[in-house]
This record gives C-alpha cells, structure tokens and sequence, in this order.
C-alpha cells in the first residue's frame, strides 16, 4: 500500500490518524464484537476533504469504510485495512425552507439534533428510527426505518435530493427539492439504503411534515401472540389509521420487568400491541374509542390508554429496559428480519420452537405494523469456543425460515458485514450479478465499503 | 436486419404483425402527432412469449420498445425500427391478499380495472392518476403520479416488489412483500420510473390501503393566483391532512365554460384551489370548517363545499372540459414541469409572461399540492411550417426556467422521446454518466427503448 502519510500531508484540514493510533471505537460498529483495521482515519471537515481523500484513495486503489456516528447493528463499519473516511464533523444544518417544507443538512447531522431543530420550529421528521444519536447520512444508507413507518413509512420517503462523491472524486447532484420526481433513473432512491457502497452522500434535501397536533399510545393486552398479530390486520381495515403497531410477547416484557422491578400492566397478557394515534385531538379520541372497542370485539382482554401519565412511564420504561437486560445478559446478535404482516406470527413461533429445542436464547420483539421481527440471539452460558458456530447455524435457520415466508434479511439495519452470508444465500444469482453491475458503474475497482451487502 | 419472421415463425404464442401492417396506434403516443415505424408488433400472451422474443432481440442486435396502454404523453413508445413488444395482453389480477393487504398484477392489468376491483372489496389503491386507462405496468414504468399524491405519494411508493426480464431474457425477482425493506440494493425502485429502458416488467406486487370512509372536495376561489398558492403552505400548516390540493386560473377555467356553456362557481375569482380532505366522516367535517376559516383569513374569497350534487357536477364537467378544449383547439404539446412548492407562482408568472409577448398561447394548471404543474402548448393558428422551431423554442425557455427554480422536467410522465432534447441540456455531465453506467450494466447494447430519456 502507497504511504498514506506522504499523501495526506498537507492536504487534508480535517483530523488524520494512522495505524495503531487509531482509536477501536472507529473500527467497529455499535454492537462491537469485531473490530477491524484500518492504515489511516481521516476525520473530514468538509466537502474538500471528502474529494481529495478519495481521490487519493482511487489513484491508490486503496479500500474506503465511510462512517457516520457508527450505531449500525450489522458491521457495516469494520475496516479491513485502507482508509477510514468519517463524515460526523459534517454536522450543520443548513437550511430550513419553511415555504417548500424541506431542510437541507449534512450528512454528520444527529438525528436527535434534526429532530430537535425541526420540532421548535412546528415540524415534524417522520421517520423515527430507536437510535436516535445515529446521523442523517447513516440513516440514508440504512434506508432506517422505525416506529412511525406504518403511517409515514421510512427515510426512503423523505429523501428528495442529495450531493454524492464518487469514489474517483467526481461530484454530482441527484434528485431535486421537488415532491415528484419522473426525469431519469432515481439515482437518490438507488443510493438510500446503499449502505455506502456508491458514494459519500455530503448532502441532503428532506422533507418535513406539519408536526401532529396530538399523540395518544395505548397498550392492548391479549392472550396469546397468535391474537394479537390478528389484530393488526382488524386494526388496519377499521380506518383507524394507526401512526405505530408494535408487539411484544409477555416473556420479553418480563426481562425489563425482572431488570426494574415494576410491572407492566395486565400481567395476565401472553402479548401486547402497543398502538400510537396521531392527528388533530378530537379524531385521536374518536379514533382511540373505535380502536378500543373494535380490538375488544376481536380477542383483546384489555386497553390501557397512556394518557395516564403514570402508567406511560412504567411501560416505557419497562419496554426500555428490555434492551438493556438483554445487553446485560452478555453477547447477542441483532437481527432485524421482516416478513409479511401475515408471516409474524409463523416466524415468531418457529423462534419460539428453536428456543425451546436447544437452540439459543432468543428475544422477539418488533414493529407488528409493518412485519419488521427484531431478534437478539443471546450467548448467555454458551460457551465461547463453541458460540460461532451455534450463532451461525442459529442465523442460517431464521434467516431460511425468513426468506421461505416471503421475507428479506434486513427491514431497517442493512446488511452489512454479518449479514451478508445468508443474505448471498438466499438471493438469487441474476440479482446479485444486477447489484454487481450496478457496483461496477459506480466504483469498478470495488473500493467503497468492499465488504459491505451485496459488495465483494 | 435479421428477418424477423423467421426467427418468430412458430415459437410466440400471441399475435404477431410485421412491417406495413403494424396498425399505426401501436407506433406512437397518446398524442399521436408523431408515428414511428417497426418491423413488428408482438402482442405477447405470456412470460414465456416476453422471455422469447428478449431472446430473439437480444442474439440478433434488435431494439424493443416496450408498450402497455399507450397513453403516455412523452413518446415513450414510439419505435425506430425493430420490435414492439406489447404487454397488454397479460392482464389478469392474480392475487389479492387481504392479510398482508396487498395485490400482486400482471403489468397488462387496466388501472381502471384495478381500482374497481379492489374498491369493491373495501381497499384503495391510492396513486391516482388521472388517465385510467393506462396499464399499472405503464404506472410503474414512469413512476406515474396523480391528484392524491400530496397525501398518499405516488406509484412507486406503492410498488413493493416486481419481475424484470432484462434484454438477454434473464427473469430476476426484486424486492418482496414486505413492507420495510433495507437489503441490498433497492432495484425494484430503481425499476420504477425507468420507462422501459432496463427491463420488461412482468409481474408487480403492490400495497394497498383500506378504503377511506369519507371524502369531501371543496374549491376556494382567490383573487389572484399568488394568494391562491400561497395558501397551499397555509393549508398545510393548518394540519388540515389534505388528500389532494390542484390550482387552476380563472381564465384557464374560461376555456372549459365557454366549451361547455355553463359557469364555474365564484366568477369575481382569479384563481381556484380545489382541496380534497378524507378519512372518517367526523373528522373530515372538522377538518373542513378549520379550512373553511383558515383560508378565508388568509385572502380567500369564498369557499365552495362540493357536497352539493348539482356545484359539484358543473364543477368536475367544466374542470375535464379544459383538457377537451385545449383538444379541438388543434395541436398541442403537454409538459409537466415539478417545482419546488414555493416556485409554483413564479412559475406560473413566466408562463403568463411569455404567453404576453409573443409565445404561443399556454394553458397552465396543476398539483399546486405538490409543485407539478401540467402545461399544454397551443399551435392555435401557427403557421406549420414554424411551429416546430417555435415550439421548440418555447420549450427550451419553459425547462431551463423550471430548472432555475429547481425544478425538474417531469413529475409523472417522464422524458420519453419528446422531452429528451431538454432534460439532457439541464441534466450535468456526472449524472447522465451514471445513469448511461446503470443503462450498460443492465443492456450493454441499449436495445431496449432506446430513444427514451436518459437513454442513447
Ligand atoms: C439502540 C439502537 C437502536 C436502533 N434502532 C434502530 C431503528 O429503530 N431503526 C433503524 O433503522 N436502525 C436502528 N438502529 C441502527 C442504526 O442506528 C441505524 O442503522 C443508523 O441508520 C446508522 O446511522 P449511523 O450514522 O450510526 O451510521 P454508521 O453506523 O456510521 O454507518 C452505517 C452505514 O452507512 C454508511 N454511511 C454513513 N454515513 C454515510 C455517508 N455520509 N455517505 C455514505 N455512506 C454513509 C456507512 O458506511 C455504513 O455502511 C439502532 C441502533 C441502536 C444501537
Ligand atoms: C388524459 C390523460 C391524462 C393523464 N393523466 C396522468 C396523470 O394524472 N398522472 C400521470 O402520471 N400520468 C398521466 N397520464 C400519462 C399516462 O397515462 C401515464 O404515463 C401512464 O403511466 C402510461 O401508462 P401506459 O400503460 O399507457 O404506458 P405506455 O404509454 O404504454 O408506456 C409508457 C412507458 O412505460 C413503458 N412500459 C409500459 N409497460 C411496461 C412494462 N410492462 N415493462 C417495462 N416498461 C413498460 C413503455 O416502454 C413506456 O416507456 C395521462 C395521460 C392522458 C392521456
């Protein structure tokens, strides 16, 4: 490999790293279990830098991982040698159109900052990713997606425009501040959920929304899981329409009960939706009345509104805590399948069966509303030499089992590095040679985030 | 070129016509002022007939142009020789499933005959655009849009997964019948909008959503059309959730009474919003009153509700009479410019500007919802032997404009043949490489509609 040293001197305003100074934190993802390698972090300060690091980079043909605040969940920024180019010191907001609705940002912006930003100002960002201190760049890649998707839908939905580097240093403009877009290929709905693979994204137009005058959450107990997945399809087709459908199975919720000592609401429960309304007051009460009694009609044992302030902050932090119970509990992998709405419960069953017939630990829980199944596959005891491979052959089971109900591998996080196995094996070979043309049009040396989904 | 009917001899199912005897509807546009020429139609029957014929193009170096309904308005389809593949013909809805509330089409499917059979069962397929004869393959492949889109999006946020057979008669499935959806490349959005250029589209899953119980019109008359757009932010900003918000001029109105002889409601106005509110009954009629007083303090003049039969009936006949007088006024060139919102007026005012002083008369209404706004050129009384250079003319100085204000040259119907000249003078160098990139790795010898867009 060229000296990067010599070629970076002097050319770069950002922060350059090299080696072992680098810090771990850059070389890995959220979860943290690999860590990677690079020869050089290179912290940019601007569209510049961005340029001539590529450019150097493509001269060179050296490997570059692009990284935005690095809380993926499925490696899609663990370096195997090259150059690390991390965009997080491009963080301004740079300008709300309040007559257009759209803001335009940097690709460094944290989420929560958007969100923050946007709200002061009577706007809503719809898409509601978890991970809130993940930048907007990063969501891009991911295509993240989040509770709300059910009635907003994804980031996908609210890129208009962005600014895209190639690897060879060449910059171009895709998409428009425009609500329609029918003027050649959509390039920027081809690079949302990219996963860094085509370009560095320096750019990007959003659109916003009018923020709702009023939310109400509910919880609805039921008596199996089976139940309460039926009921999506009921709540769907009574025009109640729901911002949010989220499940959970009674023995998930008793992790995050076990972990606070509390509890969570109709203990009798095998599972619970939680359903979030929004909209002008008076259709949310009206709307939360007809939920009430249409589930009730339909098998729900009870509904608890969470307009009780005290019951919201139990539930939340209930449901909070699972995550952190299962951290607790030692390694886990995330996974982040989705099936359609009919699959849930079939696919949540057969993690049931696994579970129960030597197979690990395993925590379900997910966006009901649009068949987005989130797993953690826990170690717990399992030994370390044997762990890999019960992982592996764990992974190969559910994500078959995925792509036999119609499923794909990943609904929100992407696919990353410890995806892409059973991603390759399950997608059929005239896709992954169009992916890899595709790849090969916009960076023929396969130099941008190589490891990455389909990439290789 | 190779003979064609020698090689199609006994191996295509559906019905085949060569040369001279091509029937000249099957080689032109909606518009028909231009008619192409190919050395044959095939009227394929099934996915086997497509795969065939690809087969056959594609060994002997033949272009195909791709043709559903035919109803575009951008000379999508008319060929320069070579092969009509039309997919008409393969038209059977094949499956409705009312679990994962989605509906799974061949391309041929009428979108007249789609919404009629899902309304009948409770659902609604939302884009709407305004040409229900077209077919949903054609919807697909210009990401076609519609009044609604300022609510529910447009056709390709409905498209969760489609069968492509490339050029070399390769059939690949993407994206799935889920709902969320981040692994690996987007395709099947990549597909959507492309007009034909990377595929024969053979089978589309999409997403439909349950019927609204509700849905009210109303048209809100101003004083000018500044005041009239400007109220589309004030609309929004009220949370009023409208499905739909279209602009016309009152002199653009004109055309249609003096065609129909009866008059719009409000005569002392410049201009019309008409606004569509739905969604369950209650809320609507809230919604409406809040409408009623926020435009009225915002420089309306008067707010006509259509729930009255006898306004509402004059109002859509006079409305669908404007398109039929444009008609018999002799030839005329449809454009379909998308601006950012706040762009609409000024928009409008160079159209006007230009009509003044010299140029041809235009006739301009649109999605003021959405910034896309529908031009028609009229030749009127223009000499034809100038009218294609001032056409022209007329053209180049309309698009630039709209890229100015950072526009784009179409929100629905795409490039096409016609409108090709002018998206490539205000498309950059880096994109169109990228795109003619995406073309090669997809049809390396662009055979498939190889005149369209970006294509070449
Ligand atoms: C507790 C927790 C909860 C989460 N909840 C959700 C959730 O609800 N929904 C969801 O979708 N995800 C969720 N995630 C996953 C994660 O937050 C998302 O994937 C997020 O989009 C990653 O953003 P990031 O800035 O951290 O990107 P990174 O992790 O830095 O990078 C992610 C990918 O994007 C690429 N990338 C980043 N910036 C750019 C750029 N400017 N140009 C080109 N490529 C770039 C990287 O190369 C990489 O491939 C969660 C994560 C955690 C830890
Ligand atoms: C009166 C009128 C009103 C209209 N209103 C609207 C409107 O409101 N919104 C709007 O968006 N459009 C509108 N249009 C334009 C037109 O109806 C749309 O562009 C429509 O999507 C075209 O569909 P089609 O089946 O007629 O396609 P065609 O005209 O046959 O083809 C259009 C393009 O799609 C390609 N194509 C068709 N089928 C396939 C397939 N199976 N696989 C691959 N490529 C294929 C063709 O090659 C061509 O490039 C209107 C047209 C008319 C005449």
């Amino acid at each position: 490999m060229a000296d990067l040293k010599q070629l970076f001197e002097g050319r770069i305003k950002g922060r350059v790293v090299y080696g072992s100074d680098i810090d771990k934190k850059y070389l890995t993802d959220f979860v943290g279990s690999h860590v990677g390698f690079a020869d050089a972090y290179v912290l940019v300060s601007d569209e510049e830098d961005v340029k001539t690091v590529l450019e150097i980079a493509y001269t060179n043909k050296i490997p570059v991982v692009v990284r935005g605040a690095g809380t993926n969940l499925s490696g899609c920024t663990i370096p195997e040698g090259g150059i690390v180019l991390d965009v997080s010191s491009m963080n301004r907001i740079l300008e709300l159109d309040e007559e257009n609705l759209t803001v335009t940002v940097e690709p460094g912006v944290i989420l929560r900052d958007l969100i923050e930003f946007v709200e002061k100002r009577g706007y809503l960002y719809a898409p509601d990713p978890a991970e809130k201190g993940a930048s907007i760049g990063g969501n891009v890649s991911t295509n993240a997606g989040g509770m709300r998707a059910v009635k907003y839908g994804v980031t996908r939905n609210y890129v208009l425009a962005l600014d895209l580097y190639k690897i060879d240093g060449t910059k171009v403009h895709l998409g428009a501040s425009t609500y329609k877009f029918s003027a050649g290929l959509n390039l920027q709905q081809l690079i949302v959920g990219s996963e860094g693979t085509l370009g560095v994204i320096t750019k990007i137009v959003l659109k916003l929304l009018p923020m709702p005058e009023y939310t109400l959450n509910t919880v609805i107990a039921f008596d199996s899981l089976k139940t309460g997945i039926k009921n999506v399809n009921v709540i769907f087709k009574a025009h109640l329409d729901p911002t949010a459908i989220e499940f959970v199975e009674k023995k998930v919720i008793a992790y995050g009960e076990q972990y606070l000592n509390k509890q969570f609401p109709c203990q009798s429960a095998k599972s619970y939706l939680i359903v979030t309304l929004d909209g002008d007051k008076s259709s949310v009460l009206d709307r939360y009345q007809r939920l009430k009694s249409v589930v009730l009609s339909n098998g729900a044992i009870e509904v608890i509104s969470l307009e009780n302030e005290a019951i919201a902050k139990d539930v939340w932090e209930i449901r909070g805590a699972i995550a952190r119970a299962v951290n607790a509990s030692g390694p886990w992998e995330p996974i982040d399948i989705v099936v359609p709405l009919k699959a849930i419960t079939d696919f949540v069953e057969y993690v049931n069966y696994l579970t129960e017939n030597g197979y690990p630990r395993i925590v379900a829980f997910g966006h009901a509303g649009d068949g987005n199944v989130h797993l953690c596959v826990l170690k717990d005891s399992i030994d370390d030499k044997l762990w890999p491979d019960i992982l592996k052959n764990t992974m190969e089971k559910l994500y078959k089992k995925a792509y036999q109900l119609g499923g794909v591998a990943s609904g929100e996080h992407g696919i990353g590095k410890d995806k892409r196995e059973f991603f390759l094996q399950n997608t059929n070979e005239e896709y992954r040679a169009l992916m890899t043309g595709i790849k090969k049009s916009f960076d023929e040396y396969n130099l941008l985030n190589p490891h990455n989904g389909y990439a290789n």
